[in-house]
């Protein structure tokens, strides 16, 4: 396949809306014991109960290394594919590729280039070089060609489309020293609406507390359709969240998109705080350069970081009180759809959850 | 995808013939350097020329390890998919899945054990798991369920059918003592007649000269189709080859294929004896239990190692003054088809030919 030296602007691609139709999602598996408690074990369970469930509606890609591709295999159900291809670690929203589409339904990627959510700034590993290997070769198996930003750090965890012109983001994410520190606020704006193909781009400016992506948007807010966003909220004025979200909820309320609607906002609660136990973090290799994982650490845990995909949302939830409301109001926002909840505490382990761990490929049939 | 535990036969599915017309072809890109000489450069400039040529015609896939990924992306036209793979050597036909295909348009896959032509016994290195790992992965990538042998070693150079239930074996290599001594040649031929849906077996004696593969019928006789064959063939008394190739045309010409017609045998002369360079010797590394590339060695050289498919057959040649023969012999055999030499010392200095390394994926639609 090729690599392309002109933008989805200029070629009229487009990035859909993750609720739109899906060719399918990708999953890459988890390994690395510097992140993954038990040599991953206990993640890899999850991991297949998101890939199983997904492939009930859409054909799932699982990619594993070599030395794991015998076990994935055999833990995955039938109906998933499985794909060899070397990884740093297994979030693929944010090192793979984001795929954009045209009116003839033809099928391009964008291959940002990955550094580890901050490179040798505040990236939470070293190195990532086969990371950033992953969006070229999701290309090449999908058979689509590739803009590559040799010059543009981001993660596909850290936009949010409304597949209508609309792009959300968070400057504590895009604005940070560790990923485009060369470029201004209005740079880095103009180089999302061209590759994008975006008019406008909605700036919230944090994310959830101590989340270790720099506040990536997609644990945040999220597009449940053009003009409806879902919210991360919390009404506890003690939690460090409190202001995050507010000032979140009151800068949507005075944007229009890029169609000049106001927008519908749903507060979605967060769970009550979590934090890693002691027996969670000692399974965790130490290795210097890698993030550690101790003993009291809050976590970046909220529902918002769900998956929607063909007649269904994979909702996080984590054992707490507001599990069951987050799955209702969810249910309301979308009716046509199986809400599915999974048990996701080993994923929000890792650093991050269901929407961080899948990357859908969009339909480009008619 | 399934593993599967009935046998091809049970479920209708057969092997087509190399000419009839491929979803695709796939290469398994060449590193190694205890086997290619200097660090397989040269080597893979030749794949590059191989995989292009075939890509004019169809699909080609390239299989190729994350270390070289970027290398071949490189060096292969845009019209050639790169798949991230890890493997042993180079030899698709051998470790790679051999596609069956049924009356519905179904594909699968025969996952034959894989063991470096020999395992422990007369093997050409060691170890070769992931080289056993790569016919599982084709599946996948195929969507292709799976016949899996853990117990039966087989290469799919050590075979040839003609789609119309006739297969072509040698004694040299399936009775030798590194591929199924505990079998009989009785229930070896159960075996090949219950997975390739074959009703008869022709048992040639011997293949090539000094052909590392224990003689694998692929360069040694081909079919051109139903009924016709081509035969690799010396006038030479003093050529250790001309018993080989004299009793192997004795033996078929006495015989008829699965639907009682006589074979119509085509002799294409071999080239002159094609000897290991000191140049050529010095460059592969020297690495305990991988044969050795010896100054003066014969190389197994034949033009019957050639490839078919949609619309092309792929010849080696070898700078000899036999190559204009063979080339219009081909030519004259397969008048519908583009006849595409290829300059090949280099891939019969690596242990075989563009046969070797290629491996068709059949068409399965009507």
């Amino acid at each position: 396949m090729r690599k392309l030296t002109s933008t989805p602007k200029q070629d009229g691609f487009r990035m859909p809306g993750e609720f739109e139709p899906h060719r399918g999602t990708y999953i890459i598996w988890p390994e690395r014991p510097d992140n993954w408690r038990n040599g991953a074990k206990p993640a890899q369970k999850v991991f297949t109960q998101v890939a199983n469930t997904i492939g009930k509606y859409e054909p799932v890609t699982v990619i594993v290394s070599d030395g794991q591709y015998q076990n994935a295999r055999h833990m995955l159900n039938d109906y998933v594919r499985v794909v060899e291809m070397s990884s740093d670690d297994s979030w693929v929203r944010d090192c793979g590729a984001t795929f954009v589409v045209n009116d003839q339904g033809e099928l391009r990627g964008i291959d940002w280039s990955f550094n580890a959510w901050g490179g040798l700034v505040d990236g939470l590993y070293f190195p990532w070089d086969k990371d950033d290997r992953i969006a070229s070769k999701m290309c090449e198996l999908e058979g689509a060609n590739r803009y590559r930003l040799d010059d543009f750090v981001l993660e596909g965890g850290s936009i949010h489309v409304d597949g209508e012109g609309t792009l959300m983001v968070t400057e504590e994410c895009l604005l940070s020293a560790g990923r485009n520190p060369q470029l201004t606020k209005e740079e880095i704006e103009k180089v999302l609406c061209e590759y994008l193909n975006v008019e406008k781009v909605l700036w919230i400016k944090e994310g959830i507390y101590n989340d270790e992506t720099n506040g990536h948007v997609d644990n945040m807010c999220n597009f449940v359709r053009p003009g409806v966003v879902a919210l991360a909220w919390t009404d506890d004025e003690n939690d460090p969240q409190y202001k995050r979200s507010h000032e979140a909820y009151e800068y949507l309320s005075n944007e229009v998109d890029a169609k000049g609607r106001k927008l519908e906002i749903h507060k979605i609660l967060t769970p009550t705080p979590v934090l890693i136990t002691k027996a969670e973090s000692e399974g965790v290799d130490a290795v210097d350069g890698t993030l550690p994982r101790q003993v009291g650490d809050r976590l970046a845990a909220s529902y918002v970081n769900y998956y929607t995909g063909n007649g269904f949302v994979a909702v996080p939830v984590f054992g707490d009180p507001h599990d069951e409301l987050a799955i209702k109001q969810l249910q309301e926002l979308y009716p046509d759809r199986v809400i599915e909840p999974i048990y996701a505490r080993e994923i929000l382990l890792g650093g991050g959850n269901i929407h961080c761990i899948t990357q859908q490929v969009p339909e480009t049939r008619k």
